[in-house]
């Protein structure tokens, strides 16, 4: 049940950082250090200020054989004795992070929570790391030999199919997020694709292709949360939470009414829509969770930003560019060409609307008071839609 | 930063329910659909009322190759669209779950928190366990062999010589706890053991031995949470939560100064009495991390039930026995004689400790207003200290 911001203080974010994404050496500590030190610097707070600390990662026990991370990095960063715990919501463990901050805030636990994600993961062969997120799936699925990407598969087919929609629509969120992606610097591509070689790249679940994927990605991304009346003790600039709520799809994917709406997506954004008093109209910039092309168009649509089945026509309209779009959408590049470490994704996905925001967005900079990040985890198993705005 | 209860609403606890605790046939989703259900049914609430879904659990991606198992469950229990989340901080994630669960109460964002956690071990080899659960120790550690049993014997060894302890005196722990899991009906070990069994079993760790060690345990357990007033709604006799909170030490362990103090107990036992506005003195009965007999003299002492040092006179002047001491410590048997299902470990202590507080403990019934649960990450490395009172 989400409550309305006037019940209590809002929550602010003070601070934001994300390492450079891509193929990293070392292990996920280095990067989790990384990124935590650098937000911690950023908002000018010492590492003893800071009450409770949450790590977003899906699966260091898996890739790298280690688990208490939580523990080594408050150790790490010298926050002992913080309060510290995992946050695992699978690709969603970000916007998870998110709403464990959220409520750590405002229960009135902590005064100062550090959140901090990422995984490590391209040190994996691909086989092993498919096998390792195919794990979130219903073992029924699972045993079966589908995989996340198979359902995506299915269901852009489904969707171009019933919705008349063309092929090439798909290719152009790629080619977009790809040209954002290029004023990114910590992106792990950054270089634009055009439209044929989106079409023409090998195909992984027909219709899509290699390049209406994300790739396997190394990284963490950081953000630091304090009630609005702490904030104003470190600065006059920061970003509110106005709005985040979380919600459930059935977790056996093809057990869904219709494959083209998220239910997810639909639920945690009418939640979070709720809370903040805003609505679609009101968003000036939205990151939204493009592990595959088709997934824009179902959150498009989820979050009420387009009708159902009309997604597609605003991306031929070029209603989401960046820079001559109504509404930008992934900006930062999004997990199509920024890159997919799990754990850190939907937190890098607030770094970016916190950037935005305070107008700290360099070259990829956009108009914006209100911004909105959705972050999905598995098929849409689990959502998190989290609604920010800038401090007044 | 504990909050003092008058601030909010205080949450209560309105269902518990606990699996057998052994060596079970079936899977983790099996055990925690089995403790979920059974919480709701205890409560007389619908699974569809449950907003919040909270699963401690350490490791079923390492222990069974499965992850998303909170949308799993929230599939299985049909509690659809409830915001879903994984809750891990090592053998202590079911005491983190009840710091989570406390946090989605009284931030508002749940009316009703279903709080379930659980560990299925027993399938793989000893060895292949011991493994999965060395990894939350430092990697330094780690790779030099240091497990968590080689830390209990190493700070068993100090304690003892330092403060001129009889080794007897650990092996009274084992005998007590297991005294009381005879009339615990879901605890794994249901005999009891005589000291001279606990002093001549094989030695793991010296100067400890098998007996001074929990078993390697299958289990679930479950709570459910909401605020008092819609606790009313539902029941006249319930448990409130009058204080929590939760805080590291060093991960590396070696790096602390004295190996007898357990700076997460001290600091999580201070904000939790803090919060509570209750003392040790106050405490009637109590549930310890008796992960080894070492630690319930180290809590005892941490939680200022004992000066540093004579916690080991307590047991000898039997104060911690259930029928007859002053303070009954560990009723249910313990992680000793009940298992140690690492998910639900601190769950099945809050279990305890509301069976208790609602007289509903049966034989192991003692005289409690007020109780505590310490639950232990690591080696110490993270803990949560939750001191729970009968609703008036």
């Amino acid at each position: 049940m989400p409550i309305t911001q006037q019940e209590s203080e809002r929550v602010a974010i003070v601070g934001a950082s994300m390492t450079q994404f891509g193929q990293r050496e070392g292990w996920i500590m280095d990067l989790l250090a990384e990124a935590g030190l650098e937000c911690l610097e950023d908002a000018g707070v010492d590492a003893a200020d800071v009450e409770h600390l949450y790590v977003s990662n899906m699966a260091s026990g898996e890739f790298e054989g280690m688990t208490g991370v939580p523990n080594a990095l408050a150790h790490d960063l010298d926050a002992m004795p913080a309060y510290t715990q995992r946050v695992d919501q699978t690709s969603s463990s970000g916007g998870a992070g998110i709403y464990a901050a959220w409520q750590s805030i405002t229960s009135g636990a902590s005064d100062m929570t550090l959140l901090v994600g990422g995984e490590k993961m391209s040190h994996r062969s691909t086989p092993e790391t498919t096998d390792i997120i195919a794990s979130v799936t219903h073992p029924v699925e699972y045993k079966t030999g589908v995989t996340l990407p198979s359902f995506a598969g299915l269901t852009a087919r489904h969707y171009l199919e019933q919705f008349d929609a063309p092929r090439e629509s798909l290719g152009k969120v790629a080619v977009k997020n790809h040209k954002n992606g290029v004023d990114n610097p910590n992106a792990q591509f950054q270089k634009e694709v055009d439209l044929e070689t989106v079409l023409e790249s090998p195909i992984v679940a027909d219709p899509l292709r290699l390049y209406d994927f994300c790739p396997i990605t190394d990284g963490s991304a950081a953000l630091l949360f304090c009630p609005e009346s702490v904030a104003k003790e470190y600065t006059d600039e920061y970003v509110v939470i106005a709005g985040v709520d979380g919600a459930t799809d059935t977790h056996v994917v093809h057990e869904r009414e219709d494959p083209t709406v998220m239910g997810g997506v639909v639920e945690s954004g009418k939640g979070a829509y709720e809370m903040s008093g805003y609505g679609p109209a009101d968003i000036d910039v939205a990151e939204l969770h493009d592990m595959f092309t088709i997934l824009e168009f179902l959150q498009m649509e989820g979050l009420g930003f387009a009708e159902q089945g009309e997604a597609w026509k605003l991306i031929e309209e070029g209603y989401t560019e960046r820079d001559t779009g109504e509404l930008p959408v992934n900006t930062s590049g999004g997990l199509k060409s920024k890159g997919h470490p799990l754990g850190a994704s939907g937190i890098a996905q607030g770094v970016e609307i916190y950037e935005q925001l305070m107008g700290e967005a360099g070259p990829r900079q956009v108009e914006a008071d209100v911004g909105l990040a959705c972050n999905v985890g598995g098929f849409g198993n689990c959502v998190i839609t989290t609604i920010m705005e800038a401090a007044q």
